[in-house]
């Protein structure tokens, strides 16, 4: 398990040109040396990199991971190349738990938090700063627990290089490569519903398009949705636009956009598919309730028959579409790559220049953006 | 000459659907009754037919252009038509500051402005308020005029559906069919550079790719120039960027991008064209001095030699393509529409709801960005 | 007069790449010293280009045009650069055939004949051999005039080359530039119906669609249908393929695609376009019948009201939109440059090998398909 | 494992839309009633869906499948439902030789054939007649069993649909998907350096292009390579195609385009794979007797490094790219059904109108071509 583990993050590590560099500089500089950096992120072999790059960089790392994602050949190997990781993918929500609490019990100089499950649980505590991954982390660092924290935290989700790199691009190219991947159809002239025209379902409508298929986008915004139309797309009301679809993608970050309603008007053997980050937009237990019978196709597609016969079918359940089916990898190396960067170099500036910073929730700094902008275009250029 | 400007006024409007749309109910509401506008504006057939709206919603209008580009058969046009006119195209700055004199010499209720310049000249006049064209103007008030300005003026060109609908699209395929327009030639393979990846450029970039040509982009922001990449674009610094480039673009905003220096690094034959507002991106005077002999070639197209028999060509002077050469028509009737709208909209405002704004510039409001937005999206999805 | 044909001339000259480096070898070689050919074809500068080129090589060219096509000021430069150019624009058809008669009267050695019309004067004269622009010359000599051509004639437009890049990328790049160039209207959401798949169809199809228009392609033929489903279009049959378009463009090969029948399934306000050779395409005798009204809109647009109010519009009679509106300039000069480049090589291989070619007509022999191949392969990617 | 080999079969079945259409038929027809047909091909749920078919029509169907790519469950599934296939992924030559003359060895009425394997065993035998799935077989039969052969042979591979539904966008697309699924790159800025530019290497650059790779295609037919520049790509002499490349795909039919002397100036770390029928473009055993080192880096990637350290990763052994490396599907379903669909109605064809046809290979009967294409077009359209 272990060879697997160091094997998949060693080819994950080869591939991260930008925390690559990174990595030989934080060897030379030590930003890190003599401080323990305690986080809490999805432990799968592109994070592995990030905490090894840490590691390099004189930190002591010591890093749980999210509820039933963590994979366990990737702690292992964690652990044998000298990082203390814990947790394994059936830990009950207690034992989760309990794994949280281990990190923030430790004598933690710099925190990297997702969902901001370790501030949340020491937000007095005297740290020299955090990082927070997620934007919904960021709001719980703004409502619940503000006035309460008393150092910094970079909120790496804010980034515009994000948005461009992992959200348009890694996910427009993820979702359609898992659709292929997962179903082994063609998409040249498929009918393909699109639901949000934000970053991500720009990316979708987008890469769909070029692929071949005839795209429609459901966007209520209508700026965004004059962005489509100028883009080149059909823009449709939901119930229009499901019209003859054979393939509806969801990425509004809204709850319930596909529900038993609107199923009705999809037609039989038409294939739903979630790319937003909960799996809420796809009211999946409302359309199960309404099933009569649902049965699994192949890994990653069940059949969901409704009264009369009509039937759809869903894709990875309504979860994120590009982390299910077989072999599922999520977004590319490069797109990690570039998030993880951010990462990195938020921890630095925080370790580094701390009196640089404010105290609370705030933006990966502006000079961080632009030199790893440049970095990632150096790479693609280079050859 | 009337029937001529007449029947080119007639074609814009019939073509503008969200204008006649708001003329329209412009006419049953009469939203300008009993008032005055004041307008300095381009007058050429789709600005003529933004003043015809600002008419039927019952407003006086008394308009002038700009220094030499007012087009005398409009003018005679809306003159016939009941809308006082002023101006011609051969006036000298002298005569072009008289029809500016005139028209803020009027009673006027509501001001549409381009540059400030009727701003400058009352900015203490008791007026409703105004709405101002350009972002230079717009800087003007907020600079020179600051606290002068005792009214509301809505700012046109800071709306985002200018950016996308205007300054993306309606720049990048009418710069596209200029320059096929002026040269006849082929757009497969043609080896291009676009100077500049903000809203202009991209537009250049998308619709110069998406005829066939090959291109390369130069911006120095690492962030714009990111998105070049993940767009698909090579991206190099000027002097790689220009080596083999049979057609340079500029779309930057600032001075003197093209210059002799440049121009040396550039193959003989290449065709230089600029696409910004201001028509000093291309050195212009630089490069006629250090010319040695420069001759037209076709109407739009010069031949500017230098020592030793290098040579390139140059499209309407270095002034925006996209008004040069034969036919000329600019950005696209329904880019127009779009500007224009905001702009009868956004007066409509100030004459009705002028207590709803603030004093000085200022946006337009969200309201009617977004229902705008909506009726574009409807009127290219209708049919 | 005289000067502006000559610039024109020598614009489109100096940009065929092709035909400019065959001049230069035909300086040094002189393959039709002493050889008279007789030309009937369009004078316009492209060709004029041609007749340059061939005068280069030693010819005594003497040529005539097409009826009502003639450029005087291109006959003019032509006489007055020594090269025999006869007819006007406002020759009537009896002085056309005069024209024709008196080119035919010469001592020719070989014919550059364009619809059969110089061969079909003197099939039995003894000369070296000839080519035909046409498919439909080329069908004469198989028919009408079977048996009774008793020299090589190679016909041009039978070569792969033309399809990819006269038919396919010059008609799909200037229809779509001429639309722009004659309306003034934005690509961007428009729905477009292309009639026909065939070379220039898809083209039209190909560039509509990457400038944003939303493209339906009417197409019988079952396999042509679907390559177009294939490369990511809407396929219909024509009633529905009309719904809802704004934008209609014949490139068929048939006659009476669009007819009464079928315009009175189009929405009031659409656009009819014309982009195949024969103006038959679009029955504009049988619409102009049924109209209740015709009326110039703008220079290339004219509406035709039926009963009941309801109205299209047509553009440049029906003629083909890219030879219509204000400055018109056909194919790419490049495009052109390819034909004519066939055209040359072609005499030349008959002026000094016809013993190695067949009697009648015959297609373009592969080594100068291919040897032009290879250079316009070089002259893309030079710089 | 029959579980799974029927899941998988009626996953496909199910979404292959003409084959399903033309089972209807046939179960009702029964065009194969009383008669046997013998079969080689790769026995994988693909080809399983269509021996369905043959099966609902009436026919008794003994198959065997190719060396080394039979899969078990789906043999064991095709067995429990009635149909006779034989062999196993594990038998060695002499065992799969013995498979064929089993099939050959029955009282045949027709054959679907694979490489004239089974023909070839009995030319002369009397049968009603056969197909021939690939261009190899029907050489085969054209050279060393001409004459032999006293039946008609309809081959399939011929078919102009299959060139631009299978060759050009089911290989474009799935060598793409495969890229992605085997590596988890990013696509946009990817120097990508395409060997081929004929159906297949034209389908694999306009897919990478369209996902946001920067492609140089290498083709030395000049006719083929004038398409790639209008098309919109570099083209480029091979030492220069591959200087930068990070990805170079090979799908060119022709042996050792990529050996250790084109190797040599591949920059380290790119990435070799080939999308060609034979696994001898990428001449694999040259470069491994080259190499130093040769080792696994992931599932189907390899690294192999040279003397000096310069390095390259190859993936799926230089085998077909879109067959290997984790969860591999191959070409889409939609793209199968179509080929499969030739094979089912052709097959028909010589049950029932045999003497329609000649006696040999031959084309698919251009009736079968059009009605296919047409009901394609109707798959893909509706909804």
């Amino acid at each position: 398990v272990a060879e697997s583990g160091a094997r998949r993050i060693r080819w994950v590590a080869d591939n991260m040109m930008l925390l690559g560099a990174i990595a030989g500089r934080f060897t030379d500089e030590q930003p890190f040396a003599g401080k323990t950096i305690g986080v809490s992120i999805h432990l799968e072999p592109k994070t592995a990199a990030l905490l090894e790059v840490l590691d390099r960089g004189g930190a002591q790392v010591i890093a749980t991971g999210n509820l039933g994602t963590t994979q366990d050949d990737v702690v292992v190997a964690l652990n044998e190349s000298g990082i203390r990781a814990i947790g394994r993918r059936d830990d009950d929500p207690r034992a989760h738990a309990d794994n949280l609490d281990r990190v923030a019990a430790e004598e933690l100089d710099l925190i990297l938090d997702n969902g901001a499950d370790l501030v949340a649980r020491r937000p007095d505590v005297r740290i020299i700063g955090g990082t927070e991954e997620t934007t919904s982390g960021a709001n719980r660092l703004r409502d619940d627990l503000a006035g309460h924290v008393r150092f910094p935290v970079i909120v790496i989700n804010d980034s515009p290089l994000k948005s461009i790199v992992e959200n348009q691009h890694g996910v427009g190219q993820s979702v359609m490569e898992s659709f292929q991947r997962i179903t082994n159809l063609m998409l040249p002239g498929l009918r393909t519903c699109v639901f949000g025209y934000g970053w991500c379902g720009r990316g979708i409508a987008q890469y769909a398009s070029r692929l071949g298929a005839r795209v429609v986008v459901v966007e209520p915004d209508p700026i965004k949705a004059l962005e489509a139309v100028m883009d080149g797309f059909e823009v449709r009301e939901p119930q229009d636009a499901v019209d003859g679809a054979k393939l509806i993608v969801t990425a509004t970050g809204a709850r319930g956009v596909v529900g038993p309603g609107l199923v009705a008007a999809i037609a039989s053997g038409a294939i739903l598919a979630n790319a937003g980050h909960f799996d809420t937009e796809i009211d999946v237990p409302a359309l199960d309730a309404a099933a009569q019978r649902r049965e699994e196709l192949a890994d990653g597609v069940e059949r969901l028959e409704f009264a009369g016969g009509h039937w759809v079918r869903l894709l990875t359940g309504g979860r994120m579409v590009n982390l299910g089916g077989p072999s599922p990898k999520g977004n590319s190396i490069e797109a990690m790559d570039l998030g993880f960067s951010l990462q990195a170099l938020s921890l630095e500036r925080i370790a580094t220049r701390a009196g640089e910073l404010t105290v609370g929730p705030q933006a990966v700094p502006d000079d961080i953006n632009r030199s790893l902008a440049a970095m990632l275009v150096a790479a693609r250029m280079a050859g």
